[in-house]
């Protein structure tokens, strides 16, 4: 399979990587590529440049968001929520029409204090906003909801824990979570909450997300619901 | 102890007759007593007249929400979120002064179609609201996360899952632990967000808690976080 994967921060590395390491075949897109080549410093965040990644990882084209998008047989939207909807545009609508769209950003603002508050949120989502804006896209929210590590090894937190799917296309959601157990998730720790209007849902995890991240100290913890079955 | 419960509904009344079987003196306060022992029938949601379920618990004494307040040691905001304030208000911030104020309320708003948006959401709670307008009260969040009887009987949902506690008053947050304790909760199983301010996270669980319980088709389940030690 061929994976496009807009965004080249830790979180599209990471899914790029994975992939990768499954055998698909990955482009993944930025704005600029010549830009994001050209840096040599790691990030405010300390993230080291992308042109270091990619040499260990030279299996996976940069390209630019319209050329990755018209390339991957499915998109991976792994840019930040607060630039999705313009990454999505430069991608261009009918290079996203048909193809199953998972959406794995949140719409954190953190322009507006830490910790970052969700916009859109509560009477809407991304994943809903994405759905709107590109209505030929079949778009999955999923994997929002945890660490970018433990999204591609759901086995550094032990014992039973879950992973969300929302979106209108069952089968989308299906080929998602054949995706999602080609991490290592079992199929049964996938729980399809709907329609993409559940995306809000999924998205309002972060606020705890985020507080329980400063309480433990670690990214290494996932929501699992008791009771499920 | 001698516990205010505000709010007559189900919640309210799962919560009094909890504390009530444990031994504490309970009252329960509603905006109009009369007017809620005069009634009768069931409510649109199938629950029984308040005098119904008060002859099945003679010990729990139905007051003004003022008087609730003066008579209780601890108090338990059982009312729906949107009316709080307006109860609170009615209870008597001088009433609430040095008191640990136990909010287990969300501010659902159902005038908005259903699932029920937050009001207010993301950058506002309602536990801080309460903490806000009642500064000498020490308010702790907890318990909004789940249906009602498994509040009072976590048992219910098998395995280890979580209850979550926020507030700016360690002490208040010790005695509501205990209490939880004695709700049959585990210590290890609750989890001290931090201050007031996170009873957002807390509060914004609702919109996938409701989508959770319209998938599973029962309320018992819960949220565990998988990792947190």
């Amino acid at each position: 399979m061929r994976y496009a994967v807009l965004g080249t921060g830790i979180v599209g590395r990471t899914i790029a990587a994975k992939l990768a390491s499954l055998g698909n075949e990955i482009v993944i897109g930025t704005r600029d590529p010549a830009a994001t080549l050209a840096r040599t410093e790691p990030d405010a965040m300390g993230t080291p440049p992308f042109a270091t990644w990619n040499a260990a990882h030279p299996t996976v084209e940069l390209r630019s968001f319209a050329e990755t998008a018209t390339l991957g047989e499915r998109v991976v939207n792994a840019t930040a929520g607060t630039v999705t909807l313009e990454a999505l545009n430069a991608a261009g609508s009918a290079n996203l029409a048909g193809k199953v769209l998972i959406d794995i950003a949140n719409p954190l603002d953190s322009s507006r204090g830490m910790p970052p508050p969700l916009n859109p949120v509560n009477t809407d989502s991304l994943g809903e906003q994405v759905q709107r804006a590109f209505p030929d896209a079949r778009v999955v929210k999923t994997l929002n909801t945890m660490n970018c590590r433990l999204m591609v090894e759901p086995d550094r937190v032990s014992g039973t824990h879950n992973v969300f799917v929302s979106g209108e296309d069952t089968g989308a959601k299906k080929q998602v979570t054949e995706m999602l157990v080609s991490f290592g998730w079992p199929e049964s720790s996938v729980i399809d909450l709907g329609g993409i209007e559940t995306a809000r849902g999924a998205e309002m995890l972060l606020p705890i997300w985020l507080r329980l991240y400063s309480t433990l100290g670690h990214t290494d913890f996932n929501f699992h619901i008791q009771g499920a079955g």
